[in-house]
C-alpha cells in the first residue's frame, strides 16, 4: 500500500525543519538546490546520497551541472510528498554537511 | 584559449560514428539519454564517467530519475560543441556498455 500523503500541517512542520527545502508549486514535491566547491565535491555528495537512496528504495530526481546539484523528490505510488521524502531529504542534507 | 567550435562538417561526422547522441536545436550542445536495468546500474555509470569528466576538467550537464541518465554536452568558453564533448560523450558510451 502507498504511503499517506502528508497532510498540509506535517509538511509545513517537516519543511520548517529541513533547512533549503521548499514546497514546489502544486505541492507534489520538494525540492532543494545544493552547491559545493567543486564538480568532485558535487559527485561525492551525489555518491553518498546515492546508497542510502537505494536502501531506502526512494529515489531522487536529480541534476547536476559542475558545483551545483538539484533535487526534487516525490513518493510517485503516493502521487505527493510522504515521510520517505522528509527522510531522504534530511539524509541528504546531512550528507551535504 | 577556448576550443574552437567544430564545423557542421566536423559535427556531423562525429555524430554518425556516437550512438544515441543529436545536436540539441540551435546546435550549441549534443545531448544523449542512456536507459539502464536499476537505479544502482544508473548511478554506477555516472560514477564511472565522474572521474573522467574531472580528469578532462570538462562536466557534462547530467540529470538522473531511477534508471535513467539525460546527459547535455556542451564547451561553455566556446559557446558550443568542441572535440572536448566528442570525447566525453565517447567515454561515456564506452561506461555505459
Amino acid at each position: 500500500m502507498p504511503k499517506p500523503c502528508l497532510t498540509d500541517e506535517e509538511l509545513t512542520t517537516a519543511l520548517a525543519d529541513l533547512d533549503g527545502w521548499t514546497l514546489e508549486e502544486g505541492g507534489k514535491a520538494i525540492t532543494a538546490g545544493f552547491k559545493f566547491a567543486d564538480f568532485p565535491a558535487a559527485f561525492g555528495f551525489m555518491a553518498t546520497c546515492a546508497p542510502t537512496a537505494e536502501k531506502m528504495d526512494h529515489h531522487p530526481e536529480w541534476s547536476n551541472v559542475y558545483n551545483s546539484v538539484d533535487v526534487r523528490l516525490t513518493t510517485h505510488d503516493s502521487g505527493g510528498v510522504t515521510e520517505l521524502d522528509i527522510k531522504l531529504a534530511r539524509a541528504m542534507n546531512k550528507a551535504a554537511g
